[in-house]
């Protein structure tokens, strides 16, 4: 577990296409010359763990000791880091991080880095409801004094919670007109910017090019940039940060 | 090890794009309506490994000790079947087949089961000096009696490799181009279908919507595929193969 040999461990799999992309975004945040000098990764992409969602509506089993199983995997495997690409599952982050010894990267704290001017901007939230319940963001935004706005409960059973449904069947431009117009809900209310709470839905708004990707602020860029942070600060002059 | 808890050991990392291209064609092979159904993948997608190319032209060190290094982080976390999304490194699949329960999938022969009515066809083999010298393809080919046609020494040096390590430095279209005028001149020879015999090839190509794809065999695909088929079958009713 020593910064002598970096490894990223990431507890992929919410859903799989979710972790695809992410892995995706660490290569692209990444400027390196050549293949020995990008982030060394552990994907641990085993999309059966009981849904996040569902579990927190109480309709379904706890996902914690399938989480745990990864973990345990990132950790033999010598993991230096561990990341999670799904904000609904960074419910569990507390119990996880208690029962590991390696440090892990927080989605949330990653995302509001990129928070520039704060005063300046009313956040829409696009999340799950299990995400918006735990308060991931919400509590993080109200502590630096940022304003947000968030779906409402009808918003979410008829746009959010299909639109990300329809990521996890690979359905994605279904996904993303109903992602984008649950987007469109949050700007009527005042949002200037928007944060991709969820890493379904870059996927989905980039299938079908939705300019609202250009005010959004994607959580799982902003936790593939923390990595490559990560990289760099182990491996100085491996790779510049930012795009190729 | 046992198929009751089937997992997909991806030896990754030449080049962690390719790696990532696999993985997404994993799940875009897989029609499962929902996340649980997708095939479990954990993908070491590690790059620190001595460049392939220059071991085989006896210019830098074996990659030896990396790979198997990788083959036992993905036993060790109970990997099924392993596969390597990168064709020159299958020049020491025996070696790491040899030294491992596991069993593996070889790219090669994935790809092969692709070729309909093999004896209408001539190949043309997009492929590395190494993979080459190795005959990896050849040898198969000739055994089924099917022709083939392979770039010529300057066409490597001058295209296939400058745009196989365009593809490792993120710069894709540049990449695409030259593969592209690789293809070209095996189509001149007679070719009447392309092998991308080398897994960074279907990202550059698909980088500027080349015309040859639609003449082209993916290895990368063909392996996705071979392990969505092997999911299906110790996992009946998961998903269904082909796309969404």
């Amino acid at each position: 577990m020593s910064d002598a040999s970096p490894l990223i461990g990431v507890l992929g799999g919410m859903g799989p296409l979710a972790t695809v992309d992410f892995m995706h975004k660490i290569i692209a945040e990444c400027a390196a010359g050549r293949d020995q000098d990008h982030v060394p990764v552990l994907a641990w992409n085993v999309p059966q763990i009981p849904d996040r969602q569902h579990a927190l509506a109480g309709t379904g089993a706890s996902p914690v000791a399938a989480l745990q199983a990864g973990v345990r995997v990132l950790e033999a495997a010598g993991a230096t880091r561990i990341v999670i690409p799904c904000n609904t599952a960074h419910h569990w982050f507390d119990v996880l991080q208690a029962g590991s010894a390696v440090p892990f990267i927080h989605i949330v704290d990653a995302t509001l880095r990129y928070l520039r001017e704060p005063g300046s901007e009313r956040i829409g939230i696009l999340a799950t409801r299990g995400t918006l319940a735990a308060r991931l963001y919400q509590q993080r935004l109200a502590a630096a004094g940022i304003g947000w706005v968030i779906n409402t409960d009808d918003e979410l059973d008829t746009l959010f919670t299909p639109g990300c449904y329809a990521v996890k069947r690979q359905a994605l431009e279904e996904g993303g007109h109903l992602l984008a117009r649950a987007g469109e809900h949050l700007l009527a209310r005042g949002a200037t910017r928007l944060i991709l709470a969820c890493t379904e839905v870059a996927v989905a708004l980039a299938a079908i090019a939705s300019p609202l990707l250009a005010i959004s602020l994607d959580s799982n860029q902003a936790l593939a940039r923390e990595c490559v942070a990560y990289w760099q600060s182990v491996r100085p002059g491996s790779c510049r940060m930012g795009r190729a």
